[in-house]
């Protein structure tokens, strides 16, 4: 069992192996005193692990109640976390109970606001269950929901008392949600790690289980590395939105619903990087490694928007601060940068590149 | 101008003065960098001091807006909550920019839940009106929300950038709101201080500007103090809870609507005194002080539910911790201390006492 430390506002252990879900009751145990323990998950997950994860809680004495709601994005808004909040009243959850965050990332972010707000904060543990969830969503503390207008509008910053990144999890997972992930993944290559870009460029990781669980540390602690040096993103955690501010405007563009994050994340870096190519900013044949790896993972590199839709769609987004953006460009495989334009130069750096078809 | 400094997690001050509102833009403008300012406010005290505050805030150059909605508890809901955010994401706040909460405690409330949640976390300064909000929500970083079943069941700690305390700002408030404010005052000379006790119970100070600007100074120091020393309220900030267990109870009792919560406070303080008195755990005469004291000030000291209603109205309160609720004494004028007892022993304990009516 490998063991990440992350050493945050609160500090917590991430593990990673093989199967930790039968085992998980006995490690859940060790980080918190609650008298009930609350899985939130949806459908699709409980079908396959709701269960096995109930059984190893309540052997360890615990009281358990589960909540199920609908899977998908678009279940990730506050009417789903009202149910949430009047299950915990119903079950009679305390201040010293613990959620269970059994799931993807939708149900990482809103279990984890559930429990920073429900009764103004109680603990929580993530169970990532899908690769961009124990990539990414699991680690840093960002939770939150989606309102009408915008994806993570609202939410807060809550670390959660211990992650457990079960691998064999991931054998449920479908070939379109293997490269949602490893769109996240790609990205942990491209702003911090050559190395790692390598692992994931020489062959197709998603049958190699040993890779897969080598691979997964390594972005969880290129991730735990970035959050402890700037925990609340006010610098160096925006390079972790590499491919993001496009990326969220071509989610925003087709409603959440047509694109999944990953993929969006990873057309956001393909147009990233040939703009930062055309800006004389990327080196050409880092780029074109780039796009070989996303194709090699069947990430998309284009998308039907033009830059302009684009462009709009994205200055609604929170990584703007006042009339300033902030954007992340790698120059190179493994190095990443900030930065800060306003939102004129913005939009003339971004249409120097080509445009989105 | 009377600074109190409180160390919290983030630090900040709350200033104390005859009439801060004026000069209040050039007050906000030390602390925060904004580009755009979102007053959020309600109908009752928009109608007094709104004007005044987006006139102080725009002679120093910042964009302001102003969100209006309803006055009374009942507005504390998730869906005053979501028009507030639609209201931010419509006029582009940002995470540079900050909200400032005018009003009484539900103002400050909701204002501090969406500062603490909208884009995971902005700035946002108080600016109570009631005396209620200057001497205790202003204080301390609680914001949040009711659900239908409960008050302040959702919420999170946020501590504001700045405090302005504007005695003058209570000129406008109702006797019935001067006593409301009162039932927390008692409370502080209760828990903590003698002195503070005797000013308020030798006259009646609404109307003595000098005295009342000593007195909200007191009380926002003693709970400076308290929340100093316990910020997430894991110990000693319970003692702040005096009278709230019964209160809250008869709060819900009444739906939210037929007592304010300084009142509810007023009668959970008298019974919880009179409960003492028959344990064996209060001075007598400390309980006939208490009494006079709250008559003084026109808050009720009994209400019309049972103890057994009230009993199992605060067992669904916040403050139980798994089967054990921790309860509030004051042997004495000035000292408190907490007792915790499991559900049983609760129950008997108050049963112990004498009922509400």
């Amino acid at each position: 069992m490998e063991t990440i430390r992350v050493n945050t506002s609160t500090q917590y252990n991430i593990l990673i192996d093989d199967n930790l879900l039968d085992n998980c009751g006995k490690l859940i145990k060790e980080v918190t005193s609650a008298d009930t323990i609350a899985i939130i998950t949806d459908d699709n997950v409980d079908k396959y692990y709701g269960k096995q994860v109930a059984l190893s809680l309540k052997s360890q004495g615990y009281n358990v109640c589960k909540f199920v709601f609908p899977h998908g994005e678009k279940q990730k808004n506050y009417r789903t976390l009202l149910d949430i909040y009047d299950f915990l009243i119903e079950n009679k959850l305390t201040r010293t109970d613990c959620l269970v965050a059994l799931g993807g990332g939708v149900v990482g972010d809103i279990t984890g606001f559930a429990a920073a707000t429900y009764l103004r904060g109680i603990d929580f543990i993530q169970i990532p269950t899908s690769l961009l969830a124990q990539v990414d969503s699991s680690v840093g503390g960002k939770t939150g929901i989606d309102l009408e207008c915008g994806k993570n509008l609202v939410g807060a910053f809550k670390q959660p008392k211990l992650v457990l990144c079960s691998i064999s999890a991931l054998s449920t997972l479908t070939d379109e949600f293997f490269s949602d992930g490893m769109g996240e993944v790609v990205k942990y290559g491209m702003i911090k790690s050559p190395e790692l870009f390598d692992i994931i460029s020489k062959e197709n990781i998603k049958n190699n289980s040993t890779l897969l669980k080598e691979v997964i540390s390594k972005c969880i602690g290129i991730k735990r590395d970035v959050v402890e040096a700037d925990e609340f993103e006010t610098g160096e955690r925006k390079l972790l939105n590499f491919g993001h501010t496009l990326g969220h405007a071509i989610e925003k563009a087709g409603n959440f619903t047509s694109i999944t994050h990953g993929k969006a994340v990873g057309i956001g870096m393909a147009l990233m990087s040939n703009i930062c190519v055309t800006n004389g900013l990327c080196d050409k044949n880092a780029h074109n490694k780039l796009i070989d790896c996303l194709i090699k993972y069947d990430i998309p590199v284009s998308c039907e928007y033009t830059i302009n839709e684009l462009i709009s769609y994205s200055l609604t987004d929170k990584k703007r601060n006042g009339n300033n953006i902030s954007l992340i460009i790698c120059p190179d495989i493994g190095k990443s940068q900030i930065i800060k334009l306003n939102i004129e130069d913005y939009k003339k750096f971004i249409i120097g590149g080509k445009d989105g078809h």
